[in-house]
């Protein structure tokens, strides 16, 4: 970190050409003739930029981002070619003048609400409307070297604050104050100061400590463990519970670093843990020795939560395995980038294979109702010789 | 702040009667026969709870809130019927079983995403499909004395922690580093963690610190501050600048209690401010006076911003009031709630009354390119006989 403001790496101009390339590689295959990219994330991938506007990608010629707010900037941080553009109605004039025609246009309709489509789709009459969702989130899921290069400045700051963790731990305190501290020492170590996550009503927050039952409560969201959360307008994440002796403190902590998340959890314990949780802490990194000794480019995403999974039969812990009851969920990492809830999903029927590039957060987790969870999380990119961890592997419970 | 989980108001059965009563009322005034709720926070205002599900609400008969999880947890917190349900697909069968019929159904389609529209319009074929979003957002812009209470919690919370920002605060920190001290004060005396913000591509942060020319940078949001943040990936809040003396050290703090937001603005200087900046500060505080001493129920919110601006362009500050340049935004105040930007706005062009119980933070700030941005933010509670301040009103910047 340094003094100055915004000094963090733009993305390099021939990074966004080559994402922009994959873009238009993918229109060709499905026959889109135009791509306007509006949702934020997706505008930061192609652009470089987070500022609002529309971007076009023509099948074959440069793309135009239109910018609505703030244009300086915009074009300071993208290579792209920059028009300045006051609202939407502007932009069937625009099109107009800058030539930008066809008969078919992709939309991230995964995303796009209603009310705005209806005035999309009046920009666009007598065209027809295809779905690049996901197309957009196979391009982004293979990481190039820049990128590769962020997520782990991300897990730097991470593993830095898990380090910390025992000097900050005291029996009888709060998981909520714990929680603020370890967020302010992430705050100053360059944090950036939340995490993005697709989706419609998709909500999480930066960091649970979830000490003891804290870690076995259920909720809406599709993760092993979620907490309480202060109270049941948020429904997840650390509680006003006191950590107490003997039990696990789980603690599950999404870094980010100019855009890029990572996403690591450790288990403390304030004295000893009980045998058969430290027994399911053992199993996790069994799992986790499993897929750094065995997952290869080319495999499918499936395959590795299935080898999970027979792991976990045989120690005949399937019942607590990523969860307990209803609140078990049928994966046992996800992909994560500019979002944490990227592809690949390493789950039931996620039947993509492997790539090169491609960056997920492995997370077997153990949840005993009553007790607690214990687990790890760790991120991994892959390569064509197999995996490569972001930080260090903890092989033991931090015990204080 | 109590040691036990989950201890945190639930909603009174009493007023989720209420509020579905005003939603039924609403239907009626438009001809929708069944309302279907999805967004989260809409769901929460209406069932009590924010576990996942669909909530369909006939125009006489009760609301039932069909549940994909957590069901148990909705069952405890909702005084609603609640019923079990697996996935979307199981919704066409559930609506013959439990009678729920009707040829016009309301959607909120300000924010349900395409992909999950079609799904949905699928399940209403021969159905006309209405956008009830503007009648939620006004139904829920006022507030009852529970919701009242919950801003008032959360408005102390953030009153204690600007009161301690003197003994945190020093020349040569970074703003970084206060904000994540901030934030973990806030966390350890209650705050629920995240704010919550309607609509697409919507995104803010808890706390921005903003020191000197910080304040200045103009970036996407519709804010009069915002902030270069630590990365030009997120493009907003604090960043890596130290802060100096007798530059202005402005902090926009929103708070969070049980669900319902604050927001409130206080400015700081180690040593002393130019005497231009110091006066703006003056003429943010008769703003805030005369919208004290003026501004009544059934009053134009439009009307207040128009007044602020008047008091502005007698002062000759008029190219610096909420924003500078390509910055300035066209509102003064922004009603608050269970989200951050709820009705009222008190600007441009919103003619609508203010009504007793309606809620909205203002925010007169003046910001001066290349030194920084002075101002207040106060949260004000409507009432028959004039505006209830929730916080305290700080007369003078605060001086270290």
């Amino acid at each position: 970190m340094t003094e100055e403001i915004g000094t963090f790496e733009l993305t390099p101009p021939e990074e966004i050409t080559a994402r922009v390339n994959k873009l238009q590689k993918k229109m060709d295959d499905k026959g889109v003739d135009l791509a306007l990219i509006i949702q934020n994330v997706d505008l930061f991938y192609l652009t470089g930029t987070i500022q609002k506007g529309y971007l076009f990608v023509p099948l074959k010629e440069e793309p135009i981002f239109f910018v609505q707010r703030h244009y300086e900037r915009a074009a300071t941080e993208s290579p792209l070619r920059c028009i300045r553009m006051k609202g939407i109605k502007a932009l069937p004039s625009l099109l107009h003048e800058y030539g930008l025609g066809g008969k078919r246009v992709g939309l991230e309709l995964d995303v796009i609400p209603v009310s705005l489509f209806y005035k999309i789709r009046d920009l666009f009459r007598g065209w027809e409307i295809l779905n690049i969702s996901e197309e957009i989130k196979e391009i982004r899921s293979v990481k190039s070297d820049f990128e590769i290069q962020q997520v782990k400045r991300s897990g730097e700051i991470i593993d830095q604050v898990f380090s910390e963790v025992s000097n900050h731990l005291r029996e009888g305190m709060s998981e909520m104050e714990l929680d603020g501290v370890l967020i302010s020492i992430g705050r100053a170590k360059g944090h950036q100061g939340f995490l993005r996550m697709r989706g419609f009503n998709q909500e999480m927050m930066n960091i649970y400590v979830l000490s003891g039952e804290s870690a076995c409560t259920i909720s809406f969201g599709d993760t092993p463990l979620c907490g309480s959360g202060v109270t049941h307008a948020i429904a997840q994440g650390s509680s006003t519970k006191r950590i107490k002796r003997n039990e696990p403190i789980i603690i599950d902590y999404g870094g980010g670093y100019n855009g890029y998340v990572t996403d690591e959890t450790r288990v403390f314990v304030i004295g000893r843990l009980k045998d058969h949780l430290a027994r399911a802490y053992q199993v996790a990194q069994t799992i986790i020795e499993d897929l750094e000794s065995s997952a290869r480019a080319g495999e499918l995403a499936t395959r590795i939560y299935e080898r999970a999974k027979e792991i976990v039969a045989k120690e005949g812990l399937s019942q607590y395995f990523m969860g307990h009851g209803e609140g078990q969920v049928a994966f046992v990492g996800h992909g994560i980038g500019l979002e944490i809830n990227e592809w690949p999903i390493i789950g039931r029927g996620f039947r993509k294979p492997l790539q090169p590039g491609m960056v997920f957060a492995f997370e077997p987790k153990f949840v005993f109702p009553g007790e607690g969870a214990v687990g790890i999380e760790l991120d991994y990119i892959v390569r064509e010789e197999g995996m490569e961890r972001v930080t260090h592997f903890p092989k033991d419970i931090i015990s204080l």
